[in-house]
């Protein structure tokens, strides 16, 4: 059994300005502050949990999910923090509400909130619509409850957009901080983010983006590799370069997983689509032209088959500090000879580091529980110390 | 913000014989009292959560929804009703039920009633089939219940139907009751239902028919309105008439939009199928006559264009009273030039009304909630007391 | 109304080791004394329920379930015992998540259990892989839990697989125990578990293995009636004979109705399909051989027609003891006239029993109710009287 550390880590001192009724769309749209809250709150709500303290602060309210792609992990995380915290979850289906008839965002987004606390979202399909679609939300939220339509005003959270996955990245932070002990000693690793080969394409871009867009935080040394034409979205590149010349860190971009793997203290292989492809496959899903989806899966998976060397093995992890790097993927992972002939990892390495895969996986209900609580709590350090001293036992 | 009125409305003397217990499956079925006690526990739930007291009464207990068309707002309204009153929502989804079978009415509502408080209803395909359906479930309760199968009898609440939309139309006379200021202020008021083109067909006839079966009780001079051949159901429309009579109201039936806008203080222009064609679309549904029901929509789409001058356009609104007649809808509108080339109601008018007609959509939860309150206690107004004394909070 | 009894059945004496911390995929895989407990559980809760008392022990949680086929009945039993304890259902919907994306049993078993305490699955399809697949979770979460990813185990309740159908067989027994007075009552009776002409096809054979491994420990004389060629597993068949054996009772197979029904106390006629039949059907279905398929139910439906005279009728219930031996069937049953022109019985016989038969339904929300509290808690007769002491109202 895991020893139980029994002090609550989030202090009042914390200010939660920036995520108390905010939106959690991007990291780099919050405060090393507000980061440092949510990995404080996520990791005592766990603990309350593991102590069969129930942290829950809500008598009724609705959890809204709204899921435009297939999940199990995120859909079940978003449903165990709703659960925990004492909201319903009630999923926005599109197929089965007006919403075909031409309904607005603006419109739909009222009548799902009369009595609603938070949104999630996950839109990660069309390249420039995810994020955008989110926000869009949140403005109608706005005005309806500037308008007095709205009690109040739910907050949404990002379950995965085009342009970040901040539920997944946090989680891997809080998981990086669990290994390392602690923020401070991430200072000066190094983190290889890289493309790795897949039988599949179109994979979303999120997951990479939203690494480098949170890893150059925190005085990491972050190589960014793929094969030439794997770009990401130019912006988040840039964002990388400047956050990580901010915070005292590095970051470059290289066309060999070698090289991003010579000393690295973390790998996070991982396949994805390059953005030119996402963008032409945006306008083809926009245009129901699925024989032109075909061909340009077929030309891209022809194109991905040049680079099924760009595999996570055991040689290449040989290359990393003492050859123990720290492997990560926010699962699933196409494992070679596993879940596939050819994939993104050896079956040796991904069983390897299987174990802590899971537990960085498990951080994730508590992340999306700690953006739920900060985003209707001014205080969340209150909160936790008043559930904590009402003991309420979770199972009786 | 709101300001928010501190005094419980719902009184011990309303008599809720009518409520308890029973089904609510039209508003003509519910006395005057009835309908005042739904307005009030609704108005009551509203301003207890508005201050933040929950006013949840049970423990555990589910409220089965069973949707047999597409819904939104509905679908949340229930949903959020039973969350606040502390009941679970279990979706009966004919198509992952073991319904398709070949199994009863009777066995099935028994099946899924053992643990069961409130089953909420929506059948509105079928002409002549919907209402007879939430009876035939009703019939089947009331004979578990009798045989000693059900521990209770689960109430039965219409989420819409062939006939009536009574969540509807009492949220609808909620908005009027606050705007206007109270229902004896509605007496003589005028309000218009009337048809408006809309480029979609088959829209159901429940919301024009549960409009005039519930607004003439309240002494309203109801102008009914549609171009010839848009009947409804004929019982229907006979006892709007009557009802006026009896309620010191008017009721007439004009093939005029103007006709009906001129110096009303309300109108609500929706479209709909004429009857007869919800009759031959009911046939031709129950033979799965696809090549039928296409035809059909060709004929009627060419019908509906005939009548596009019936829109609820700037220079119709400047017919009614002063130019300021409340515009109602149950939403979502066919907006022109919005969610449509040429629709309902011109995009100018329907911004104008946008934030009210948002707040009415508000209504429907409380409405819901206050069906499902009065039908499971004998005295709500002893309910909302004690959860007002409670003073548990929703929100920690 | 019903009487209640007011006293609470379990008695921390009962041991609940076999229980506790252990999956129920199989009844024969439980002691008498674990099965007597699951009865005395699920009728406290029953009778606490009935006296408004909320059992409810958790404060959050989830209770996760699979369904691999259709369901009703068992869908909303399950949902109905979790809600009642307190925990909400997340239902794991194959097609929404990524596991057609080749994800290992493994890994989504441990991801969709972070904050999971109970885990019920419906895999009834293949013959060979529905008890298998719920082993492979178990596993799965074994090792989750030793590798500490996961923080506690859920347990795992089979709602049916290829073999058993223990939420059923225990209702069964519920029932039987409720009308014969005790299970001591139940020694010598003679039940006849016998296959019955359906229209249709490939029905499970999980109730007549269950019903007979599960009657034939209880001192009973179980008949088991079919057609040459209409086999179960032959050792699920080996395992009655043996317990009947060892428990003072007797197992035999015979080919005809009227022999199983003469003299019966209790009679249970249900279609099944021939073991070997859904042999040849689990391979098709896994080649997605849907010629095959359609032959194979041809062959299938030509060959029951043969057996048309395996029909529960009144003459037949005339042989039973007194003619009038208890009807069970687990529902949805084959009514001639009913719900297909020729089936598993007669209209009248079904009628006569239709109120029992509805009262053995309603228990199965209880048993699962009480597969849950065993499998969550190490003294189940504490937990009762603890919320017996409580007193907390289900509705206020």
């Amino acid at each position: 059994m895991t020893q139980i550390n029994k002090e609550l880590k989030t202090k009042s001192g914390n200010s939660n300005s920036g995520l108390f009724g905010k939106d959690f769309l991007l990291t780099w749209g919050k405060s090393m502050e507000n980061l440092e809250t949510i990995l404080s709150v996520a990791e005592d709500l766990k603990m309350l949990r593991d102590r069969n303290i129930s942290p829950r602060c809500f008598d009724s309210g609705l959890a809204i999910s709204q899921f435009r792609d297939n999940s199990t992990r995120t859909r079940f995380s978003f449903a165990s923090a709703a659960n925990l915290l004492g909201l319903t979850v009630q999923d926005l289906d599109e197929g089965k509400s007006q919403i075909a008839h031409g309904e607005t965002v603006r419109e739909t987004s009222a009548m799902i909130s009369f009595l609603s606390d938070i949104i999630g979202i996950r839109d990660d399909m069309y390249l420039g619509a995810g994020n955008t679609y989110m926000r869009e939300v949140g403005a109608a939220l706005d005005e309806a409850y500037a308008d007095g339509v709205l009690p109040q005003r739910p907050g949404i959270i990002n379950l995965q957009c085009d342009i970040d996955h901040p539920t997944q990245s946090m989680a891997d932070l809080l998981h990086l901080k669990t290994v390392f002990g602690s923020l401070e000693n991430l200072k000066g690793k190094k983190i290889a983010m890289t493309w790795a080969y897949s039988p599949s394409y179109g994979k979303p871009l999120s997951v990479p983006q939203g690494i480098i867009g949170l890893m150059t935080r925190f005085g990491m040394q972050v190589d960014l590799a793929y094969p030439e034409g794997y770009d990401l979205i130019p912006e988040v590149v840039e964002l990388a370069g400047k956050q990580a010349a901010e915070c005292g860190g590095q970051f470059r971009t290289v066309n060999s997983m070698e090289e991003a793997f010579a000393g690295a203290d973390i790998v996070y292989p991982k396949s994805w689509a390059p953005f030119h492809v996402m963008e032409r496959r945006t306008g083809l899903l926009r245009k129901n032209d699925y024989d032109g989806l075909k061909s340009l899966e077929k030309e891209c998976l022809s194109n991905n088959a040049r680079y099924k060397n760009w595999e996570c093995t055991e040689d290449k992890m040989k290359l990393t500090r003492d050859g123990k790097a720290l492997y990560l993927h926010c699962l699933p992972a196409d494992i070679s000879g596993v879940s596939c002939l050819e994939g993104e990892v050896a079956a040796t390495v991904f069983e390897r580091y299987r174990i802590p895969l899971y537990k960085q996986a498990g951080f994730k209900p508590y992340i999306i529980a700690a953006m739920m609580l900060t985003n209707r709590f001014e205080d969340p350090a209150r909160v936790l110390r008043n559930v904590e001293h009402r003991g309420r036992e979770r199972v009786i």
